[in-house]
């Protein structure tokens, strides 16, 4: 397996765990109903943190619960964890073995919360440590760089959201999902080709916001592992606050801009950093006139619901991060440096 | 006044607000604990954001209070807010005008949440919006990049925290911040010298963690916002999960790494970044083993406690974005683009 196969994988990976969680997941939210947590307590860390920024945004518009994101040291290292009363506790893990994560949960439990588990691994650690787990069912990923966990649990989290609300044109959409990962996918060849411009690219930024500020850490996240860029991630509100100073003629952005509640903000961010600061825009979007200001344009399907956009608007991410590791010469299969499950503390 | 001028006005500025708000926030403090609100919902931007980090750490460590930094957009564009109850709502900000800050508090009092401000402005609509307020007393900040309202709001979030405690030993440490604040100011002409060495230095990453992880995203804001250099906050467990591939052979990375119970595996970090990767190191701490890994040894004062640490550890920090932007050319006082109130909504 490598990481090309597992990103091309995605469309089956998501439509598996439509067939096979949905009665679970419609149990779980069932049993969080009836509970009615105050707010979501969540802890996770790299890509699935970046699923749990999706679900900071999408549980917190769609299901009125605020998601406040953990900060693990505070269970491990200052062993000072804080009083968790009311709070639904969720671990978000690949492996379901991260340390830190299986604490917060341990802890969650400890205090009597209820705890969820999203998780490719349905007897590790973190699913013991749960009440409620969500399996993911993503097979073995075996690249370092994960691409189609991260989409599955996007698709856990957009599936428990949806079943909270017992909506069924939300439902529906869902079912969508793979057709939708099928058509990103057919980009491949036109983003290989543009990945030729960034060879010699070393920094970059990427704007997101709302559901795709987490794309932005995600897409940020692939090209730092696997091509060495240093790319840092910025909602579009947060960039005008001070650090858009850096950007000059030729400076490299890119950009996941779907149409939505905040698309006209980001259109007006990218014109500006186009007109008055000449950057250069890399730029994934559904809509017309966010991809005339690109230069590299990267169309995505349209009619995607706002709120699914960001599993399908990472799969030209995860593929540009691709290509572009290939253009410098690097090697997709062994990054440097990094490990599957990383036992932080 | 200058950049320079505010960033040395920090001791004064501390003392004062210390010697003038203490019976303030010791009656807010007696309000939050009758109400005991069971996690604190905090919405910022920009510096004002890093300051939320510091309370995520200091609150959740030493008064047990979980805290969710908000996602603003949710209640401006999505118009969907998440429900708030047993949230104690609280905004940073320096201006108190960020109308995206504002509507978050507005939503708060909405929905029958104790709300307060914390900022620079006690008239302003945050402070309107507000059942408590902390002012900050900072005086008017005329730099654009913000320095002495920064070390200010974490003064009013630590005094908050030791006052919700009654504890003595903590109230004792805080009326040595200013001290410590003034020792930490004359590492300026070492530090000058340092800036130096990296005149043409592009991007860079910053670590910190657990309370100073706020320092990290605040010093690497600060370098973007004034020296346009790329320099990307992280964590150092979040940095071990994937993104340290890119640290090759002198690659830049700055550290905060005070003594205390993250320092050995910061530590244990940064070896491995100068021995295996042969990184470029530039350490703030007060530990000789740390400072011994760089080829910039930027020392604290010691014996400061270390969840007042990043109080004396940003100066340093602040220092060396002023001096370095001097180095590179660039203007200290009229950064390019940027604007003291940004109107995101």
């Amino acid at each position: 397996m490598s990481l090309k196969s597992e990103i091309f994988e995605q469309p089956a990976v998501l439509e598996q765990l439509l067939a096979h969680q949905s009665d679970q997941v419609e149990r779980i939210a069932a049993e969080i109903r009836r509970i009615a947590p105050a707010y979501v307590f969540l802890a996770a860390r790299g890509t699935s943190d970046n699923a749990g920024r999706y679900a900071n945004y999408l549980w917190g518009s769609h299901n009125g619960l605020p998601v406040a994101l953990a900060t693990p040291s505070l269970f491990t290292y200052y062993a000072a964890p804080p009083k968790l009363q009311g709070a639904l506790v969720v671990g978000v893990s690949q492996s379901g073995q991260s340390p830190d994560i299986v604490s917060v949960l341990a802890e969650g439990r400890r205090q009597g919360c209820p705890t969820l588990a999203i998780t490719n691994a349905p007897a590790s650690p973190l699913a013991q440590a749960a009440d409620f787990v969500i399996d993911i069912q993503a097979g073995i990923e075996a690249a370092v760089a994960a691409t189609k966990t991260y989409t599955a649990e996007l698709m856990a989290i957009a599936m428990l959201s949806a079943a909270l609300l017992g909506d069924p044109v939300k439902q529906a959409s869902l079912a969508q999902i793979p057709a939708w990962a099928r058509q990103a996918l057919e980009l491949d060849e036109r983003i290989q080709r543009s990945a030729e411009r960034y060879r010699y690219m070393s920094h970059c930024v990427v704007i997101g916001r709302g559901y795709n500020y987490a794309t932005a850490f995600e897409w940020s996240l692939k090209m730092k592992e696997l091509s060495y860029v240093v790319a840092e991630p910025y909602s579009s509100a947060d960039f005008q606050h001070g650090p858009i100073a850096m950007v000059d003629r030729g400076f490299p952005v890119m950009a996941v801009a779907p149409g939505g509640k905040v698309y006209r903000d980001v259109l007006g961010m990218l014109r500006q950093l186009r007109r008055v600061h000449q950057a250069e825009l890399l730029i994934i979007s559904d809509q017309a006139e966010a991809l005339e200001q690109a230069q590299s344009p990267l169309p995505l399907p349209a009619d995607i619901p706002e709120w699914l956009t960001p599993l399908a608007a990472i799969i030209p991410a995860q593929l540009f991060a691709y290509h572009l590791t290939r253009v410098k010469g690097y090697d997709t299969e062994s990054p440097r440096t990094i490990h599957k499950v990383t036992e932080t503390h």
